[in-house]
């Protein structure tokens, strides 16, 4: 008979799921390590896991032998089939009250679907956001499970233990709610993510493009803002990137061909946000921008082809960059305002109940989109619990007001130039947008009502809504299942 | 037993079954009309078909017992499980060879599945875009048919008789494709027109609140423009909508809700360009846009907490309403081409032999979107079928060369005097992108590769994917599942 040694057991043996092992190894808790390819054990084993106490384990059945009970099993897997492929492997030896989590970028449907399935078997299911890339899962990722919450207690230990900790102490982890809501917070992180990267790739081009700054000069501007409000863990990156010479002394950087992957949960976020009707919009230029970008061939014979402004700088180099640090800063806190609107919405559609402060203390350290700013963010919730949006709060309506005219200048002068800011541009509309009042969609409820007699609402007889024959000719029928 | 006296079946008496029935029998076909509440046929037939062919039908059975064969009944019901359920009632009364129309508003894949299905069954499907609203239907929609090809030249002359016509006397009707192409291209259609919309008001915005321009003076700017290359339908009804007044003497566009309705098709096409990896960032704009608008409470409270700028416009405002032409066209070309880049990676991923031509002529008249504007895409399809993307045509490369000073000065000034411009922006972000061989997303590899461990190609060893230690700390293993 097998002993029970471990106190919890990992599948998937790629970077995540080692580093995440060393991870848990370091904090004191014994793991049972398996993955398909069985001689990947054996080789962790050998070497990155030499000299630890974890075991290994070569069929499913022997994983489940090795863990204590209750079984606490993650998977660190490919999203999709092989999530459910491993869920069916492991039921036989799973026993009711044992814990199955997922640890991989699941799609959040899948994981209200697995909660509700595993429930009925009686095994708690955990879907949990992991942030952090291979650093976070080595030395503290971000952590955000949620799933069934009777299985919180059992694994909060561990999950506390090995994730990041905020400068306070706090760990980066907490129960974020039911079903799917772990796996739907991670997916906005990481549309987050692809909204942060965009936002700096567009001020690096400003810098490079526009202002003819070297890469040393950009990464010291890098260094100077890492040390202020843009404090951040993609800022830091940047500026390291950005001094990293290949072996004939240029910026490697440089040598990069410049279309961007995507696995898909940016995608994600803009399909839902679409889905929802909340106005992304930052995170939707981003992911575009990546599409864009992967269109190489295409934008090389464009470069033939379509013509440019003559417009170059001719303004302060300095006093210039100074406002694209400011653009950068209010551009993401519309980003991140957005992303918070669209939990709101989701977490009324799912009946979460969200802790939105708690949201922006998991992504304080140990993810991608660590920062500061976010323990500002969690100051604005824990303060106002109920805000409306995170623009209102008067750190960030101070901060975007302080902003707003250097953020005018940069894309007024790169629109003039002619480089491009989707990101920084559609951030300043939404603000701009959001602000308004009056916004001329009466002029569009009127085309719609012109041609598909769709009805409009009157401003002055709210709930009631009338159609205007505006030619005189045509029927006075109402459309009622038409669009067009 | 009934005598099969009609050419055509039509179920689903809203408005646009209405007309579409009096537009058949205007062209002497006989139309048997059927509606689930019978009453509406009854209606019908005593009231705005009063005097016509029009025969009714008060079951099903009844409808089919009186069509010619093969037998062509067409559906406007709602999109979704209506469409099906019609068309399970309708199968015991069809025989092999019989045709079903769907002229709904419904999604692509349904289409697809449905062409499937039916033909297993003998029976075969045309999933059919129609455009025009109510007085399209009426005096000549755009129809974009695709499905089963046998069925074309059955439905062929009753189709191509009802249409719109272009101006050289074509039929805006045409064969779009096989299984989902018609309802394809509808969606796009739809999109764009979101996006010709949007474009409109954001150009209303800018005259109402940054020129100060009166309804009427903005109602000559458009009639003006329509004489031009802007003239189009959206345009002459703005020209309308723009003039005609309430009761008390008002515009009577100023006294509607700022909130714009939509029905989906918009969104699916955002979120079909999405999936595909196609940024057709406009449309995105314009349904994000919508959806913004929709947020009038939290805009009104939004407008009393964030701040805007002071900036006023200073300029010589008939030079700038000419710029603010140039702009709405550069846009609504990048728009346009953004739609064919999505047509043609659809036409990739399901096979269709879509006919870019062919599009263009079907939109040129009878729809919303009906414009001179499509003549000239006809043309540059027809010049050149193979055309890599619409901007790559000579007219449209000098006519966006031309606009574009034009076009970045409207929205630098928009972006001082914060009036948003989401659509004409991303446009513009857009057009500067794709004329950029190098944009800046070798940092935003760097980056993925500097967290996640994700590769990157270098540009000097094309194919080739490796993985920089940036930090020095770290495995050396490389992502193979995991996005972070």
């Amino acid at each position: 008979m097998v002993e029970a040694v471990a106190d919890i057991g990992l599948i998937g043996l790629a970077v995540m799921g080692q580093n995440l092992i060393l991870n848990m190894n370091d904090n004191g808790f014994t793991v049972c390590a398996y993955n398909r390819t069985t001689s990947k054990v054996d080789s962790f084993l050998e070497n990155e896991a030499k000299g630890t106490n974890v075991v290994g384990a070569h069929s499913v059945e022997e994983l489940c032998a090795k863990l204590k009970r209750p079984r606490k099993v993650m998977l660190l897997v490919k999203a999709g089939s092989a999530v459910d492929a491993f869920i069916d492997q492991l039921l036989p030896f799973l026993e009711e009250g044992d814990i199955i989590i997922d640890g991989g970028n699941s799609h959040f449907p899948d994981s209200i679907r697995r909660t509700a399935e595993l429930e009925k078997k009686g095994i708690l299911f955990v879907g949990s956001g992991v942030s952090g890339g291979e650093e976070g899962a080595r030395y503290g990722p971000s952590l955000m499970p949620g799933g069934n919450a009777a299985a919180w207690e059992h694994i909060k230990p561990i999950f506390q233990a090995i994730a990041a900790k905020a400068p306070d102490g706090a760990s980066c982890c907490d129960w974020v709610g039911e079903t799917g809501a772990g796996h739907y917070v991670k997916m906005v992180h990481n549309g987050i993510e692809y909204g942060d990267m965009q936002l700096i790739t567009e001020v690096y081009q400003i810098m490079l493009e526009g202002l003819g700054l070297t890469h040393d000069e950009m990464a010291d501007v890098f260094t100077e803002w890492n040390q202020g409000e843009l404090d951040s863990f993609l800022i830091e990156i940047t500026r390291d990137i950005l001094k990293y010479k290949d072996t004939d002394g240029e910026p490697l950087v440089t040598k990069i061909r410049d279309t961007a992957g995507q696995k898909g949960t940016g995608k994600w976020t803009g399909i839902d946000s679409l889905d929802r009707g909340i106005p992304v919009t930052l995170i939707g230029e981003a992911v575009y921008s990546r599409c864009l970008s992967s269109l190489k061939d295409e934008r090389t014979r464009a470069s033939k082809i379509l013509k440019g402004p003559s417009t170059k700088f001719a303004g302060d180099k300095k006093a210039f960059i100074a406002q694209l640090g400011q653009a950068l800063y209010a551009a993401k806190i519309v980003s991140y305002a957005q992303g918070y609107m669209l939990m709101r919405q989701a977490a009324k559609d799912y009946e979460w109940k969200l802790n939105n402060a708690g949201i922006a203390l998991m992504w304080r350290g140990g993810c991608i989109i660590r920062s500061v700013f976010l323990g500002k963010i969690r100051d604005a919730y824990t303060n106002n619990p109920e805000l409306e949006n995170l623009l209102f709060d008067s750190f960030f309506a101070d901060a975007t007001a302080k902003a707003q005219d250097a953020w005018r200048n940069v894309i007024a002068q790169a629109v003039l130039m002619g480089i491009p800011t989707p990101a920084l541009s559609t951030a300043l509309n939404f603000y701009d947008g959001l602000r308004h009042e009056m916004l001329p969609a009466n002029l569009l409820q009127a085309q719609r009502d012109y041609f598909g007699a769709h009805t409009y609402e009157r401003l002055d007889a709210p709930g009631k809504w009338v159609h205007t024959n505006w030619t005189g000719r045509g029927g006075n029928v109402s459309a009622s299942t038409y669009d067009a």
